[in-house]
C-alpha cells in the first residue's frame, strides 16, 4: 500500500470543483464531485431522528449508482420543512441539467447553520459555475475540500494506491469535513461529517455490508462533542475505471479502505472545534465489541476527562468514572488502565486502586498527558473484544467557537 | 407550606457540625449530621458501575435506620480498592464510638478527588472534633454545608414548615453539595451530589417508593456535565420527633418534599461549575415519561446547546439536533419549541421549520436567551407525558475549573 499525495480526483475518472456562490460571505461554499461513468454508491446517513432535507431526499431515493454529488456549506438545509425538501430536490435537478444526467444519479449534501432556508438564487448560480469548472488534479481536490469546510481549520484528505490481488492498480481517496457536532453513527442503507470516498476499483452491491463495518470502526468511532448531526453523510463511489476483478472480498482493498477511513477519522478528531490534542481510546478485553465501543465512546464524551486532558491534569479517576457510566461489564479489580503520551507509557491501576498516590509520582502522569496525542488504554480483563475511538480535548476555544456560531 | 430560613437542623431532634480536619488545606472538610433518636433512612445511590468505597459500604449494609452521617470533602475515597473500603468502615466505627452508637446506624459519604487514599489520621481527628461540636441552629447548618463543598460556590439549603393533614406541625429541610460530575441517576434500595434531607415527620418503610419517584423528578433530572459520579448519595432521614400519624401518604407532606427537592435540584444546576445561567427544559406531549426525560436530558447535556446559551447565540437548530438524538418519538411537523427568558416567550417552530429566518427577527431569540434563567419548552405533540430537567451553560470557567482540578 502506497500513501500518495492525492485527493478525491486521484482515482481514474473523477473530477471535482469548488466555487464561491455567495451563501458564505467570502470563502468557497459550493462543491461538486463528478465521475465520468456512473459509480456504484454506498452511502451512510445520520441516525439522528431530525434529518436534514438532503439526507431525507437521498435516503428516500436510495440510488444504487451516483455520477455526481453537489454539496454546499454555510447552510445545513435542516429544520427547513417542506421548503427545504424542495430546495434539496432543486439542487439535484439543477446539477443534473448542467451535467446532462438523470437527477437520480446526483447526490446532495449540505452543512452549516441549522434552521434557515437556503438562498436558492445563489445556490443555483454556484452549481452552474461548479459544473463548468470540473477538472482533475490537486487543485480541484483542494477547491472541493475548501468548499465543504465550516469550522474546520485543516483540509482532511487521504489517498492510497494499491496493487489488488488480481494485479490491478487501484486508488482510494477520501475527503471529509467535520469539526463540531461530531458523533456520527451512520448507518448504510445500500457520518455532520460529510465524507466522500472515491475509488476506481470495481465493487458490487454486496460490498455494502463491508462498508458498514468499516464505517463502524472508523467514522462512527469519532466524537468531538457527542452531538450527532442532522446532516451526516458518508458516500463511497466506486466507478470501476481501474478495471480488473470485483474487489468486494479482496483483503488488500479492504485493508486499504480501512486505512483511509481510519486516517480520515483521526484527522476529524485532531481538527475538533478548539482542540489542542488528539485523544485515542483503546479498549481491550471486553466481553463484546458493542461493550468495547460503549466504553471508548463514554470516556471520549466525558467533558471532565476532556478538560483534564486539555490541562494535562492527572485526574485519571475521571477516566474510571466515565468507564463506570458506560454500558460495558467489568470487575474493577481486573481493569488495567494505561496512559500513553510521547514516548511515555504509564500504568495507572493495580487491583482497583491507582499505582500513584504521591504528588511527585503523579507528575509522571502529567508528563504523559502533556503531548499532542494522548492514548488511553483500558484492558477490562473480561473477554477478548476490542475497539478504538478518537476524540479531542475540551478547551476555551471550543466554548468561544460555539458561543458565537450563529452570530 | 411555609418556606423558612432553615437548614438540616430545623426539624426537631437534629444536630450538625462542620470542622477542619486537614484533608483540605484551609477550608472546612469534615461534617456530621446527628439525630437524637434513630431515624428511618431512605438512601439513593449512584448507578455508576464504579462506586466509591463509602457507597459500597452503605449499600451492603443497607441500614433501615440511621442516627448519624459522617461526611468528608477533599477526597472521594473512590478507586481506592480494599484499603478504601477499610477506611470507610473505620470512619463509621470512629463516629459510632464517639457518639456511642451502633456502627450500623452511622452513614458515611465522601466527595473530592478520585483515586487517592484517605489520610485517616486527619479524618479520625476531624470526626472526634465534629462529634464534640454537634449542635442545632443556623450556625451548625452553615458549618455542615460548608464542610461538604468542593467546587461549589453557594450553599444549597432549603427548608419548609408544613401543617400535615392530621394537624401535626412538621419541618423538612435539605442540604446538598454538587457542582461538577453531576448527572445523578440515583436508585433507592430501602443522587457526587451528596444530599441530606431531614424531617421530623413520621415515615414508614413503605415511603421508599414515593422517595424514589421524588428523586427521579428532582435530583435525577439535574445535569451539569452528563458525568455521573462514583459517589452520589442522597439520604432522607425521618426521625418522627414531630409526632402525629404516619405521613407516608399525606399529600401535604409529599408535595412539600417535592418542593424541597425541586428547589435543591435547581440550586445545584445554578451552581454548576463555571455556570452563568440556569437552563430549564420542559418537555410536554411525550408518549411516555421515560421519553420525556430522555428528551430533556439529551438537550441539557448537549455541549452545543449549552455553549450557544452561554453566548446567547440564537442557534436554536441545535436544540432540535439534540432532541433528534434522544430516545423519544415524535413527528417533526408536530413539535412546538418555545424559548423563554425574563418576560419574553418566543415561539420558534412552525410545521417543522423555524418561524424566524431574518437576522432582525432572530434578535428576539437572542434577547430571550440573554437572561440568568433560560427555559426551553418542547411540546412533542405525541402524547400526554411530561418531564422537567435542569442544567446550566458551558463556559470558559467550566474548562478552567476542570483543566486544573487535581493540580
Amino acid at each position: 500500500m502506497e500513501i500518495i499525495d492525492g485527493g478525491v480526483t486521484s482515482p481514474r475518472g473523477f473530477k471535482a470543483a469548488g466555487v464561491h456562490s455567495g451563501v458564505k460571505y467570502r470563502s468557497l461554499d459550493l462543491g461538486m464531485l463528478y465521475s465520468e461513468v456512473p459509480a456504484r454508491a454506498f452511502v451512510g446517513y445520520t441516525s439522528n431522528k431530525v434529518k436534514s432535507a438532503p439526507v431525507q431526499v437521498m435516503m428516500s431515493e436510495n440510488s444504487p449508482f451516483l455520477q455526481a454529488i453537489v454539496i454546499n456549506s454555510g447552510n445545513a438545509n435542516a429544520l427547513t420543512g417542506r421548503r427545504g425538501i424542495e430546495d434539496a430536490i432543486t439542487m439535484k435537478k439543477v446539477a443534473a441539467s448542467e451535467l446532462k444526467l438523470d437527477p437520480k444519479t446526483v447526490g446532495v449534501m449540505s452543512t452549516g447553520l441549522i434552521g434557515r432556508f437556503m438562498d436558492m438564487h445563489k445556490v443555483k448560480y454556484g452549481i452552474s459555475k461548479a459544473a463548468r469548472e470540473l477538472t482533475s488534479g490537486r487543485e480541484a481536490d483542494a477547491f472541493l475540500a475548501e468548499a465543504v469546510m465550516t469550522t474546520d481549520t485543516i483540509k482532511k484528505e487521504v489517498a492510497v494506491r494499491i496493487r489488488l490481488t488480481d494485479g490491478t492498480l487501484a486508488t482510494i481517496a477520501a475527503l471529509s469535513k467535520g469539526s463540531g457536532m461530531i458523533a456520527p453513527h451512520m448507518k448504510v442503507l445500500h457520518g455532520t461529517t460529510l465524507c466522500m470516498v472515491t475509488t476506481d476499483a470495481v465493487l458490487s452491491e454486496k460490498f455494502a455490508k463491508t462498508w458498514g463495518e468499516i464505517l463502524d470502526d472508523s467514522m462512527n468511532m469519532v466524537t468531538i462533542d457527542g452531538d450527532q448531526s442532522t446532516n451526516d453523510t458518508c458516500a463511497l463511489l466506486a466507478n470501476g475505471k481501474a478495471g480488473g476483478k470485483c474487489a468486494d472480498d479482496d483483503p488488500i482493498f479492504i485493508q486499504a479502505l480501512q486505512k483511509v477511513m481510519t486516517d480520515i477519522a483521526r484527522k476529524i478528531a485532531i481538527d475538533g472545534e478548539g482542540a489542542t490534542k488528539l485523544i485515542e481510546v483503546q479498549v481491550q478485553g471486553a466481553e463484546t465489541k458493542e461493550q468495547a465501543r460503549s466504553a471508548a465512546m463514554t470516556i471520549l464524551n466525558s467533558p471532565l476527562v476532556k478538560s483534564a486532558i486539555f490541562g494535562s491534569d492527572p485526574n485519571y479517576g475521571r477516566i474510571m468514572m466515565a468507564l463506570g457510566n458506560s454500558d460495558c461489564k467489568f470487575r474493577i479489580e481486573d481493569v488495567r488502565l494505561t496512559i500513553k503520551g510521547g514516548d511515555m507509557e504509564v500504568p495507572i491501576l493495580d487491583s482497583g486502586a491507582p499505582v500513584f498516590q504521591e504528588e511527585r509520582s503523579v507528575e509522571v502522569v502529567r508528563m504523559a498527558m502533556d503531548n499532542k496525542e494522548v492514548t488511553i488504554i483500558v484492558d477490562l480483563g473480561a473477554g477478548s473484544a476490542s475497539a478504538v475511538g478518537w476524540g479531542c480535548d475540551l478547551t476555551y476555544d471550543y466554548v468561544r467557537v460555539n458561543a458565537e456560531y450563529a452570530s
